[in-house]
């Protein structure tokens, strides 16, 4: 019997559909997992406070394999478990569909000033002219980060008419190197932030980025807060240079209730909801937990497998 | 000379381009187009209260050529000025990106809960979860009405992964005839009205429809608000008898500021401001006046020609 240690929110999904060479073990609370981590051959150990995760993926010494649901793991211990040689396989791709509509949701929300049209309802108004008049027809738009969700992007943004251009290491068409893209940043109306967290990708757009921006270009983010500095984007958006920004994810996540982020009438935020706005993150998850599971027990690869050097 | 009675509207950017053998008449006011309605061969007579645009074509006797930026035109003496002989331009596909773009945020907005969001801004507050866990991806539209905007919608929605099914005359893949959509009601998780204001879909969706339809079905009308028995619709989204309603167009416009429909919660109120959400549709218009007046001078048939006895 393989001993896997799993959140009991997968339970209700996952138990009836385990094979019978796993003994699962469900852990409720933190404290649980932190009790029996270290029994895991096979963990899943997904909790919301990144740090007591950590911790327990510390404690795992006889971990072969680390399953989570989030993309993002930059918070894990991934050079020890490099060390002792843990497969991790995570949600890259699982929240994808979803983060891509949301992506879209967000250029369209600011290209029509959605915002202020809710604002309106709120108190009775008839607006007489449109509060945003943008087309996504016809604009253009930076892509960095073509892993699942920037290509799902691409996809979905072809009909608008918004040219897209990609960055990423592989030459292509409306493709520019990864050295390539700062010089071109005040070619484009929108800057869509879909990298992984990396040291390579931390505070990647700063000042002099914002700077180099069209005035009225839109900065979309759904990696991570850091990806951006923060104070640098506040002061940007005060001054008007440029558009706005939509905001997924913050630095730190919550945001503060007194963050200017949050009354600047060119900040969106939403509060990193953009994975979460699906109802089938769950059965996906369980789904490929399952195949990964009979991938583990014939010794094939598991998928996807985070490169631990790299971080994603 | 060929005299031509214009809105000063568009003046600025329409005056520069007029070919020579145009003598254009300038009318600001309402007043002032009813004074000198009856000098044109060529009028375009947009006003916002469409009584006096009524009035004002009634008043063109010698009117050959009436053109409009509007796409609906119902509310114009059709009948009489078909027994005269006008020829009738109107807008249709002046603003079909730019609704067509507005459908699809409707949805997005809708499926993820954006208003929620918005609101929870506004409030300072960090939402632990999406209010709206719904996806494009995997659902299904039944799109009423493919005209220009229809076919820009279809395609937009395409890489979304939604299964849209078309109600046209002519049979095709994915397409349901006029008579047949009734009994699939059921079968959409969206159902768009992008159907022109003819006597024909005068309330074409009543009691009996939303009654047919998924209780978890969105409706979104982008045609006119008297397509839909808006009684009707405000008791089924009280009743949550469907999930909700992204309301472009109302019965009257503006909608008077006590009417229930601005406070349901399920009910999205966007000002008829979809095809107003762009900078282009002067520009657009003038383009297209200028290529109809050149065929005009050539005796060539103008485009797009509304059928003065079908109402579109």
């Amino acid at each position: 019997m393989t001993i896997a240690v799993l959140s009991s929110i997968a339970r209700p999904i996952l138990e009836p559909r385990l094979p019978d060479w796993i003994e699962p073990r469900w852990f409720a609370t933190t404290e649980e997992l932190l009790e029996i981590a270290d029994q895991a051959e096979i963990g899943w150990f997904d909790l919301y406070k990144k740090e007591d995760m950590a911790e327990a993926a510390r404690r795992a010494v006889r971990m072969k394999w680390l399953n989570s649901i989030y993309a993002g793991l930059e918070h894990m211990p991934l050079a020890l478990m490099h060390e002792r040689g843990v497969v991790v396989t995570n949600g890259a791709g699982i929240n994808a569909i979803t983060i891509a509509e949301y992506v879209v949701m967000g250029m369209l929300t600011v290209a029509k000033g959605y915002r202020e049209v809710v604002h309106a309802q709120d108190r009775h108004e008839w607006l007489m002219d449109s509060p945003g008049k943008r087309e996504l027809f016809g604009s253009k738009a930076l892509l960095l980060g073509m892993g699942a969700i920037g290509s799902l992007i691409a996809e979905r943004l072809a009909p608008f008419g918004v040219e897209v251009t990609k960055v990423r290491r592989t030459p292509g068409p409306d493709t520019l190197a990864p050295d390539a893209w700062r010089g071109k940043l005040g070619e484009f109306d929108w800057v869509i932030l879909a990298v992984p967290a990396t040291p390579e990708t931390d505070g990647m757009i700063g000042a002099a980025e914002l700077a180099a921006m069209k005035s009225d270009a839109v900065l979309l983010n759904i990696a991570r807060g850091t990806v951006v500095d923060q104070d640098a984007l506040v002061e940007a958006l005060k001054a008007g240079q440029i558009h706005s920004a939509f905001l997924d994810v913050t630095t730190p996540e919550p945001l503060p209730a007194d963050h200017p982020l949050w009354d600047l009438p060119n900040a969106h935020v939403t509060m990193h909801l953009s994975g979460r706005a699906q109802d089938k993150m769950f059965v996906r998850s369980v789904d490929r937990f399952l195949v990964n599971l009979e991938r583990y027990r014939r010794g094939e690869p598991l998928e996807p497998a985070v490169d631990l050097l790299r971080g994603y």
